[in-house]
């Protein structure tokens, strides 16, 4: 894919106008979960919320929200992605043995923040403190997080909702920076004749996606999505993960007082909420499945800080 | 990880005694789901199918079926596996703008085929020749397969069982190349109680997993697994996947006459039936949960041969 | 850098309407010093021939004859290259210690055969047989290569002439798919008053190298270079190493009647003669600089097929 | 390679107990060498000190000062490294055309800082200031450092000497620790009867590097080497490089009083001197070859930090 070569400073242009803001690590990070936990809202599902998730669905149709990712994915920063692939000790053609058997092989080599992905705990911290108070100097290290890594979070099995922001701003896609906060959030609710539930995955659906292999550097440059007031909001739904069919999730340019992907901070380090990115959000629209049954495993990577991934919606 | 240094002639000396077998490739790879298929038994996946599924749901558990991966795990070959962690212009310490925002970002380097994965029908050939008659060099490209690849692949939603062969041969771990051939399979499921069905993903369960961290190198040395005739029974049942808690899910040593990973050739490029590697069956063989819904989405990465997985079972 | 979609299909239209050639592997491949050795022409560097080199320094200017290795350098084939740079155990800023230690680490995930760089001799083969006899089945493995590995190259001192074939043709650069023969080596050896001496490394300047940047997709897909007659009589010359500012050495589109980078089948695995590609050979003409010390190490990578270099050229 | 799972805090202990030390940016960083200056001592070469170092060359001996790079290469911290071998275009067997062309392909996995390598003027800072006052934020990127990149550094060839320092303290290999200052340099240098001159490359030789392959863990643990006042006597004579067979060239544990890998900020950030690691002194020592050319030039890697290399002694 071709590199990113857009700074970070884009972004932060109107963000560092603003007077630094204090932070006691004491006071926002520790975990209602408690000071060992490492997994956030996952905390939020029970064999009773699974059941109830279930049961959401009706007539066994299913739906990839993942998208692919290879080598022209775009995609933030420096971020780049390969895949090789090799036949080891097959050189010389034929097969090996009596039934002569082939195989190939394949290589990863590239970030893992490509495409549709999760952001795990580790991810995103404030002043140095992630969550659960945790000092990126005490758990993070170069081959891998010691806490809060991915192989933490057990399967994510819940009630899904989608909420088609395009018919709420008449837009599609909805322009970059465009923010939705609690008013927008609640329109679409309303609209849709869904509620936000405790535990529940939030999927915004802004039409961004459809920019991807057709202006990349449009997509990857701003983006629709969750503004600060709107992130509160869906914190105090106790919502278990925020998606979107976008790169980030959040209003791009940043809204006026708005940190540096504070959004973030306010889901990941300050609530252990999961965010899910480039989610393929357009098929469930297209199909009014407002509320479906979600269900999440991804590869189980040994301190991963985020990983590559193709959640199931089922209705 | 410790490089794996065991050559594949290890596990040829039995086999390359045999004399060569000819193939005529039209008569055993054209696919009962038509010329352009590309995606094997997940034909098998119906609206149908996946209600009855998710109809299995009785209790709420949910099951994580992967394991981790990381430079430790034992892998076939020479697969290696590395993870690097960087913060992407936040050197000098400190946060991002005004909020403070510090991220770390994920990066891979190695070998797919490490830890609990699924091969895809692009993974094993006959011969030169893959699932559907696909010939290698039509479709294999060093960036990638040009056809067969895993972002085809749609959702795996099934009923899955798991059979407990330790409790059918009396040993835990099964010992290396002990085969499961249709008898074995029959005695395990006539003792649970349970039917293999049409589109089923049938895991076993071996103990064999119980290696890893302990003795590495027998681990990737050999294993229990299915038999070259149990291959063929799985297939006479229209399964979608056949997994185990081993490395490579078939009997290593290869039983007497079967040729190289000749159980791959039958369930993959034979009959486009996936195969699940290092399942995490234990647990689910510990609560006695022997039929459940079992679901399964990966990253999909264009032209990717196999997946790293964490397929979740919910009973 | 971009991927490179160029199949090798286009390299080979012409190359696949000639009658495919009989090889007798025991004709061609043995080596004139012996059944055992590794290194081909490196055997011609003794210390007299050192020696003679070494008088050739007249003025102590050097010359880095390689250029720069990044993400956009265009490359043949399915190569890509990418750099990371981390700061391992340095999170949350500040330095190490006392005296406030700050370091960068780097990282390379990426195809070797990228930027200036010399083929080793278990690079290329002929109906799978390499330099001296090796079949590739016995010393190719996926992790690096048994024999013919490039840390078995000793240091590469000789002496170096660069031949101005821009000068001879009159064109700069010199247009895709010109052939270097005998009558145009000749000619240019003849108008510089320089002599092709048996050991020497032999480098061509074309020109070509100046469309990289500018017409990237031209550049790698073609080039003007060594014909089949001329690698013949480079050989004849006992030359140490070929080389030229273009990415491979021979004239693309291959010559009427010649086979697929048979050029390089000549020198690498016929004549255990090395390859060096992308050499900045303009400064060295720029100061008719005809004739050189030439001196070059690279990193040993254990089992490697090529390495990234920069040779240096002092007069 | 085995993951290195030695932490930094192993080689911090004593360090983390003295006081910061105040660090002025503006006092130590200017470089003599003015403002824009980015290669430091590499300034010493000039034509003249080429002719002079070629004039050391009497035998035409050649001596590799470069060791070999794999995956078992014991390194530093998180580093880790792997090689793959791979055919493109090449699967099914057999070769490319008429003449049949077969070629491998090698890809990099892996920490450039795996064995002998050259530390460029990026690899180290003092409390976020690099050489030449350059603070990290404004130069080190993800994707490669916008200043001080090995790519800027000129072909380095120089008059080197090695010192036996085996010799002076009468063990080999040196025991960990064993600092050497001014005394046990001046020692060396009159025992063997040569001076240490402006521009020179000094190799200390202290038989560490015979644990590799024995004790591996001894052997990255710990190292004799350069101490504080070795390395400001080092720089007061103006030395272009300074190199051990060692992974570290400084005294590990650090010397009572000094900061973590201080002798590395004295000679990178502060004097703009390279450092030369894993350097095969050995033969050198054997042959009594105190002096020879120092020939080095390696892949210019755009925005690298350090170079695995393979530097060519004549004599």
């Amino acid at each position: 894919m071709m590199q990113r070569d857009i700074t970070l400073a884009l972004f932060f242009a109107a963000a560092l106008a603003l007077p630094a803001q204090a932070q006691d690590p004491q006071s926002w990070c520790k975990s209602k979960w408690g000071a060992n936990d490492e997994i956030g809202a996952a905390n939020l599902i029970t064999p009773e919320s699974v059941m109830a998730a279930t049961k959401l669905v009706k007539t066994g149709k299913t739906y990839a929200l993942g998208g692919e990712t290879n080598s022209k994915t775009p995609a933030f920063g420096p971020r780049s992605w390969a895949l090789v692939i090799n036949q080891p000790g097959q050189v010389g053609g034929g097969g090996l043995g009596p039934t002569k058997t082939n195989y190939n092989d394949d290589i990863y080599m590239g970030y893992v923040g490509t495409g549709s992905q999760i952001d795990g705990l580790g991810h995103i911290g404030v002043d140095n403190v992630y969550y659960n108070c945790n000092k990126n100097a005490d758990f993070v290290q170069a081959n891998g997080l010691k806490k809060l890594g991915i192989e933490k979070i057990p399967p994510l099995v819940a009630r899904g909702i989608v909420l088609d922001m395009t018919a709420i701003t008449g837009k599609n896609p909805i322009p970059e920076g465009t923010a939705f906060n609690k008013k927008e959030i609640e329109e679409a609710t309303k609209r849709q004749g869904v509620e936000i539930k405790k535990g529940d995955v939030v999927l915004f659906h802004t039409g961004w996606l459809s920019l991807v292999g057709k202006e990349d550097k449009r997509y990857i440059s701003g983006e629709p999505g969750v503004g600060k007031e709107g992130a509160e909001y869906l914190v105090s739904k106790e919502v278990l993960a925020v998606g979107a069919d976008t790169w980030g999730v959040e209003a791009v340019p940043f809204e006026k007082g708005v940190g540096v992907f504070e959004v973030h901070q306010i889901l990941i380090p300050k609530n252990g909420t999961y965010i899910l990115e480039n989610m393929n959000t357009g098929p469930l629209v297209a199909d009014r499945a407002w509320e479906f049954m979600f269900v999440l495993g991804f590869g189980k990577i040994t301190g991963g800080v985020q990983a590559i991934i193709n959640p199931i919606a089922i209705r």
